[in-house]
């Protein structure tokens, strides 16, 4: 354990890069990130071996941009720009020490090479080595972009429900390198009011009920209009499940979900493009969550299952 | 997983303390920290089954407790005030998904009985399900006091080597019962100049030389004056050892260790009392770690395993 603690730390100082919201970074108790004077947004998330991605089946530098990844698309959610990210690595011992040193420099660089590209230092962490599978753990720090944060519970009656993207079949391969819609945030914010936001991580239907739960609202999706993706039809063809299926019951799509008042679609589809603020239902005074096709509504179950197909 | 998830969110929500620094906690897809103007302070650490504790061994709640501990010491060794945590947790799935919900509530009324012991909020965090064992991670965040903090790296030949109470043999009960040295801090930040600080999560030596690394210096230990806990040596009694081994080289005692110059010595015992301001050693130019007993000078290992004993 204090083999690998000690080098990796060593060498994970200088790999990564520096930036000036952190004072202070790797190598000591904690970190320091300079005071902005705005409001600071926090998320955390872990990736378990055997849950969220298969150690023996994956390159570990996708394992860590997928880290980085389901952080930022959180802070994306919430209309937050990341400064800092915070990594922990339960390594599985192996046999021969240089095989821990190797998977954990691997998921590192993963990490680092995510983290430029977002434009976010790699502040600090900690590293263990165990007998147990390996768990990543990240902490993403962001900044309130002007004081204004995007939440879950702002639906209202009326408002659109709006994705941005295709949905469904991210276990092909979308679930490892998928893009956290900071882009996209970043052209929006402060130009069109958002009502409230969240990505779709557990899938439309499991997400779109905790943001109607949090609205205190109801939602009816048009299963005509949900938009599924390539990969959700290729997985149609030999399991038998309908692609919309697919969209609106696989998780780790990580789209954003919004409610967008419907004179506001325009102006939003002007931003970002018709492509990438689809609109597939409506919110409804009427709690729960319902699906439309043509005249026939029904409840919709949390898996996605579409009744009477 | 989905089951502990919804339900564990919905009551963990309740049982959170609200506090002002918290303009959104647990529910959404990030928390939100209101901005104090000062620079911000952020450490993570995880504990891990089989490593940092044994859950068939010790009450869940005592975990809760641990894990809160290691992080708010770390604030208090960068002599940062805490504000707010984050918890994740990775529970092993049972025969029984009660037996999951039940560790996962036990851990978090720790964690919550711990952060309000401190005045710190429980902000946000995630909880899944895996077939692997139990892994806790949090992230705590504080704040720069006054915009100083204190690091590792300023220790200057003939400082003194301070610890705040007696080490060793933490496994009998303290490395779960310990208490962060906020308190301490509080009383000294900003009256005494500390060129160095960090927490003794490694064992003495160990953290000695990495403070050592950190300042470009090296450090003599006087054996005879290393405070050993009376746990050092109901240890020492049935395992050889010498209890200032003990002292040295067993983790997990959470004292603070510090540089002080020596004309602050009078002053720092003063404010704290001279059990908690305890020297046993010097800094000095020569690298490396030494220890002194009497005339005879001896390089220290990492164990602390003292020469010719």
């Amino acid at each position: 354990m204090q083999s690998v603690e000690q080098s990796f730390v060593a060498w994970a100082k200088m790999r990564a890069r520096r930036l000036p919201q952190v004072k202070l970074g790797i190598g000591d108790d904690a970190a320091v990130l300079a005071a902005s004077g705005l409001d600071t947004v926090v998320t955390a998330d872990s990736l378990m071996d055997g849950v969220h991605f298969h150690l023996d089946q994956v390159d570990p530098k996708r394992i860590g941009h997928k880290l980085v990844g389901v952080n930022l698309s959180d802070l994306a959610a919430m209309a937050a720009r990341p400064t800092s990210l915070f990594l922990s690595m339960c390594l599985p011992n192996s046999e021969e020490a240089e095989q821990t040193d190797l998977l954990a420099a691997e998921i590192y660089e993963g990490v680092c090479e995510a983290a430029e590209k977002y434009g976010v230092a790699l502040a600090g962490g900690d590293t263990n080595c165990w007998n147990g599978p390996l768990v990543l753990h990240m902490t993403a720090i962001g900044e309130a972009a002007d004081g204004q944060v995007w939440t879950r519970s702002g639906a209202k009656q009326d408002d659109l429900i709006v994705v941005t993207g295709p949905l469904g079949g991210s276990i092909l391969g979308k679930h490892l390198d998928f893009t956290p819609r900071l882009d996209w945030v970043e052209k929006v914010h402060g130009k069109i009011d958002i009502h409230a936001a969240m990505d779709i991580s557990d899938g439309l239907s499991v997400d779109l009920l905790r943001m109607c739960d949090a609205s205190h609202c109801g939602a009816v999706l048009e299963l005509d209009k949900i938009p599924f993706s390539p990969e959700a039809e290729e997985l149609s063809r030999t399991d038998g499940k309908l692609p919309v299926e697919h969209a609106l019951g696989d998780g780790e799509d990580f789209e954003l979900l919004l409610a967008v008042a419907p004179e506001d679609l325009a102006p939003l589809q002007a931003l970002v493009g018709a492509e990438q603020a689809l609109v597939c239902g409506t919110f409804t005074s009427r709690t729960g969550l319902w699906s439309r096709q043509g005249a026939k509504i029904h409840q919709l179950t949390s898996s996605g299952y579409v009744h009477g197909r």
